[in-house]
């Protein structure tokens, strides 16, 4: 019996249980020649799924309505007719949400479950960690001594940006929001400071104190009024990488902020929007480097782990509510 | 007798007259040994002035208080003691706005008047062709056969970008606003297309028919609900210099805009703030590239030219009007 959970209606603001639907097929699935079966064990949710769930114009194609969603998963291969799997492998690929599925093994990346356990292939050693080291090195451009701001910084990637900061020798400030994730930045994260958003009266205010030599690299996970904060303490020659804006994925009209370009003329400042995908070939160097960090222990994690297929839509809709810290994932 | 204008007071909102004041020394003027004698023959006014205007942070440091203001000035020798420069010779420099004035020669730099008219050295020769030149060619980095929009096209920078883009072959829009400055960018500019902002009912859906294949460059000189409707019609990697906010220089409150981050990351664009001064180890490429084009009559030039000391202060005050078709100078 194969469970799959379809994309009912495109959202409307946050996404709500009634935007999915599961659906159960019982017939025997086949393989041919060249196939694998693979099994679901991890299923990766993403604040930029939403994006995909609109149809507006993105820089990857909408979901389809009444199909199955998909997104990073760790798969088990239960039969194999490719040569290049064999029964009891783990891969980690772009998939379907269905707890069972054909793979054709194109795109598939086969994992190694002695190195790292097999949740931190769709984090840290994931799109996770790639987003993080490749963002924060090929816009960011940090320097050593300069002072860096993250933003969703207990978040999966804003907690790997702010270590690799410490890493290269930048204090690091982040901005999250509840106490609880700033004592998490700074005890377990390393982070030099953090700002509460929530219980904050002027965040442009902490953040001056915070950082009086000025913000030199800016790593944006959420866009709006936090990031407006930030602009008022750049410096000349900031760097501005664009990873994400949750705090602006669910609004139904085009939000207003503070209007960027006069700050950028003023600091010859650059702001760029950040996508994975783009640096592709950057991969093996950021795979290597995260490694390393990783296996010398300089490199941590959070996970948030959810239990169970059925509760993957939860697990999506609480990223809007901040549930996680560190990266959400979903064990199947 | 020398005539001198001081900022008087800190410009509320749009400079008015009574934010200059006029002074006039009758004292002789002495010349000590490696200085010299200047007499005030062009000043040229330009937006980025207002902001020095103010005591806000910025690149540079604000106007002094009762102090002369300075800008751009073409000068004639008059009396030299300085082996560099000889009676007769014409310079350019950051020079006081005032009828006489001594300097030491440094930072002046000798210009050719049998090459091209004195006043060109202000614009098209002068800050102004380097900015459009290595704004566009150094953030911009255009590629021909792509789509080049300008705004604040009809200014003095913007329709030097504009005929850069045609020599560089691409596809140019300018947006302006009126009428007479459309035509003039497509008859005399040779730009393919404009946009008037005053009489467009809807500037993204007209941009939109103009640029069917989406914005590859845009290069900003305006800032606020122009740059809003550039936006929504940007390309993937497109790549926007920030060069100017004229739109908002005069906004006591910080204005606000469309979030710019959202498409930045769904279009990976990148958002850049361009100072010429920052590219000075470019000047020598880009006069060169200028000159030639000049020469072989690619590039022409508009100017309003003002006429009289006392005017300055007026023709300041009318670029925010609009009152400039290219760059506004002022003859002494």
């Amino acid at each position: 019996m194969t469970q799959s959970i379809l994309l009912k209606n495109r959202p409307k603001g946050k996404p709500a249980l009634s935007d999915f639907e599961f659906v159960t097929d019982d017939s025997k699935i086949s393989i041919n020649q060249g196939e694998l079966l693979l099994e679901t064990t991890y299923v990766s949710v993403d604040p930029y799924l939403r994006g995909r769930m609109s149809d507006a114009k993105s820089y990857v194609p909408p979901f389809e309505l009444n199909k199955p969603i998909h997104s990073g998963v760790i798969a088990k291969v239960i039969t194999s007719k490719n040569d290049n799997f064999k029964e009891g492998d783990f891969v980690s690929g772009m998939l379907d949400w269905k707890t069972q599925q054909v793979s054709n093994g194109k795109d598939l990346l086969k994992i190694d479950a002695s190195k790292a356990p097999l949740s931190a292939y769709l984090g840290i050693l994931g799109m996770t960690g790639l987003t993080a080291y490749l963002g924060l090195t090929q816009i960011g451009k940090p320097v050593a001594g300069e002072t860096l701001v993250v933003s969703g910084a207990a978040g999966a990637v804003g907690s790997v940006v702010g270590q690799i900061g410490k890493i290269l020798g930048l204090t690091v400030i982040g901005i999250a929001g509840t106490d609880e994730k700033i004592d998490l930045l700074k005890t377990k994260f390393g982070f030099d400071a953090g700002i509460n958003y929530n219980t904050s009266k002027d965040i442009k205010a902490d953040l001056a104190k915070l950082a009086p030599n000025g913000v030199d690299v800016y790593f944006d996970n959420v866009g709006g009024p936090i990031s407006d904060a930030v602009l008022f303490n750049i410096n000349k020659f900031a760097r501005m990488v664009i990873c994400g804006a949750i705090s602006v994925y669910n609004n139904t009209e085009i939000p207003k902020s503070v209007s960027v370009q006069p700050f950028l003329i003023k600091n010859s400042a650059l702001m760029q929007g950040f996508i994975v995908s783009n640096y592709a070939e950057k991969f093996p160097e950021a795979m290597t480097k995260l490694s390393e960090w990783l296996a010398e222990d300089k490199l941590t994690y959070s996970e948030t782990v959810v239990n169970g297929f059925d509760k993957i839509p939860n697990a999506f809709i609480g990223l809007f509510d901040g549930k996680n810290k560190g990266k959400m994932i979903v064990k199947i």
